[in-house]
C-alpha cells in the first residue's frame, strides 16, 4: 500500500459534497462559502498514548477524531461543512485504517461534512482534524466571553460518564456498552449549538472538565459563578456505578464529555426548556453567573463545599 | 509552563490580522472572506525523524512548517490569509519553542498571514499546519489537471539543492549556508503562483521531487511529457558540489525544493519571461507536454536517457 493509493481510497470513500469546487487530490481544496456567511474554523489533535490507548477501537477512533472537532463548531453555534485529515501512522495496517475511515465517514455523513483534503505521513500514531463551518454573518457566534451576571448556567446531557469510563478502562474492568460509547463515540451537540444563537450569551464544550471549561467562560467574560452540586446532571449509569462523591468528582473535573455548557439570561429560560424538548436532549440549569471571578460550589443546603482538586485536563501541567 | 499560558504567549506574539473576526482563544476562529472570493485550504504535517532531524534548528523549523503549506497555496495561485498550528511536543522546552515560534512568526508576517488557532498537545514531536487563503471566484485556481499537449513545462528557481543539502547533512559534512538555507528555509513562490493565474494551464509545487510531481500533473491531465535534462535549472553551488550525473539525480528525484512546476501554452512564453524579470526569479522552460502518458527524459542530443530510479518521496512506500 503506497501513499498515493491510500489517498485514492480515501477519495473514493469520501465524495465531494456541497460547496466543494475542488476536493482531495490537488495541492489544496477550493471551497465556496454561501453568501453572507462567515467561516468558523477549529482543529484538534489526538495523540496515541495521550488521548487514546494504543489498543483503541479504530472505528470509534475515527468517529471520535471528527466528533471532538465538530463539538468545537457546535460550541460556536456554527454549521460544520468540510474537514481536513492529517493522519500519521507508523505503518499501514489496512484493516485498522479501513475501520478508522469507516468510523470517520459515518459521522461525517451524518453531519453532511465533506472530507476535502489532508496529509498522510509516517511517524508515531496521531490524528489531527481541521473542521470548517459557517454561520450567517448577521447571526454571529457563541463566544466564551459573553457571560453576564444573572445568566443561568446550563449543561446539555450528562457529565462525568466519559471520565468514569476512562477510569474503568484503565482499571481493566469488563466492557460496558454505555460507558464505552460515552467515552469513545461522543455526540457533538451541533443542532443545540445552532439553536442557541440568539438565546445564549456564552458557550463552550466540556472537553477538559466542567470546572475548567466553565472557568474559561468566567475568565474570558470577567465574571464568577455559583454552581449547585446537586443539580449536576448525572446519568443513572454513573449513579449506579460509584458513590455520590465520586460521581460529583467525575462530573466536575472529568473531561471528554463534549456536552455544551452555556449561559443565558433568565428571560430565555422557557425557550431553552422548549428547545430541550424539541431536540430530545436534556438541558439542565446548574447554577448562576455572578459578579466576581471565582466559581463557588454549593450543596443542597446552599452551603459552600470544597471543589475537587483536579480542575480539568491540561497538557504540560506540572 | 502550562498549556493555557503557552497559548497566551502565542496569542500575544501573533496579533489578529485582516478578516479575523475572532482569533486564538475560543472554541474556533471566525473569519471573514472578502466578497466574491473562494476559500483555498491545505494542510501538511512534519514529523520528527521523518521530515526533520531531532536536532533541527527550531527557528528554521518554524519557518519551514509554514513555508511548505504556503507553497501549496502558491501552487494553486491563491493568496494566503490565515493559518492554524497543531503542535505536539514531548515536553515544553521554552528556548526551543520561542525560537520555533519566532521562525514561524517571521514568515507569517512576511506574507501577512494571521495565526488564528490550533492545538498544543503532549506526544512525539510533530507539527501540522493548516493554511487558509483565497482567490477571486472568477479567476479560479491553478489545478494539476489542466496541462495540454503542446504546453511548455516550466520550473521556477533551481531544483536539487534541498536533496543535496539533506545528503550532506546525513553524511555529517560541515555546515554550508547556501545548502542549509535551501533545505531548511524554502521560499514559497506565492507571488509567482498568483501571477500565473490566467497564464498557466497547470501547476504543482516540487515537494516530492520533479519527476514525481510532474508525474501528478501528467496523470491528472491525461498527458505525457518530454523533459530535456540539460535544461534543468541547477544552482552554481550544486554544479560545484557534485558530478553532473549526481546533480541531475538530485534535480529529478530530490524533494523539498518547493519551486513551482507549471505548464503554459507557447503563446504565453514571452509573458512568462517578463514575469521572471519582474519577480527577479529565474523561470526555465525544461520541456514540453505531449499526448500519451509517459515522461521521457532526453539528453542534449535529443536521445532518450534512463530516468533515475527513485521517483520522488512517498510515505509508506514498500
Amino acid at each position: 500500500m503506497r501513499e498515493f493509493r491510500l489517498i485514492d481510497q480515501i477519495r473514493k470513500q469520501f465524495p465531494d459534497g456541497p460547496g466543494v469546487l475542488l476536493g482531495i487530490g490537488d495541492d489544496a481544496a477550493v471551497l465556496q462559502l454561501p453568501p453572507e456567511q462567515v467561516l468558523v474554523v477549529s482543529t484538534d489533535t489526538l495523540v496515541c498514548g495521550t488521548h487514546f490507548l494504543p489498543d483503541a477501537d479504530p472505528y470509534a477512533l475515527g468517529h471520535k477524531s471528527l466528533a471532538v472537532n465538530l463539538s468545537d463548531l457546535a460550541a460556536m453555534g456554527a454549521l460544520p461543512r468540510w474537514c481536513l485529515l492529517n493522519l500519521t501512522l507508523p505503518s499501514v495496517d489496512m484493516p485498522f485504517l479501513t475501520s478508522f475511515l469507516e468510523g470517520l465517514h459515518a459521522l461525517a455523513k451524518a453531519f453532511q461534512v465533506s472530507l476535502v483534503g489532508g496529509d498522510t505521513t509516517c511517524g508515531p500514531f496521531a490524528v489531527s482534524i481541521t473542521v470548517l463551518g459557517s454561520t450567517p454573518a448577521q447571526r454571529g457566534v457563541l463566544k466564551r466571553s459573553g457571560a453576564q451576571a444573572g445568566d443561568g448556567i446550563y449543561l446539555s446531557g450528562t457529565v462525568g460518564d466519559a471520565a468514569a469510563a476512562l477510569a474503568r478502562r484503565l482499571a481493566a474492568t469488563p466492557k460496558h456498552a454505555y460507558f464505552d460509547a460515552r467515552l469513545d463515540q461522543p455526540s457533538p451537540r451541533v443542532a443545540l449549538g445552532q439553536a442557541l444563537l440568539g438565546l445564549a450569551h456564552s458557550c463552550i464544550d466540556v472537553s477538559d472538565g466542567l470546572l475548567a471549561d466553565l472557568g474559561h467562560i468566567c475568565a474570558q467574560s470577567g465574571v464568577g459563578a455559583d454552581l449547585h452540586s446537586e443539580l449536576l446532571p448525572l446519568s443513572h449509569e454513573l449513579r449506579a456505578l460509584v458513590a455520590p462523591r465520586a460521581a460529583r468528582g467525575y462530573a466536575l473535573t472529568g473531561g471528554d464529555d463534549y456536552e455544551l455548557c452555556f449561559t443565558a439570561p433568565e428571560a430565555n429560560h422557557s425557550q431553552i426548556q422548549a428547545l430541550s424538548a424539541q431536540l430530545n436532549l436534556p438541558i439542565t440549569r446548574i447554577g448562576t453567573i455572578l459578579p466576581g471571578h471565582s466559581i463557588v460550589l454549593r450543596n443542597a443546603q446552599g452551603k459552600r463545599i470544597k471543589q475537587p482538586q483536579r480542575a480539568g485536563y491540561e497538557h504540560f501541567s506540572t
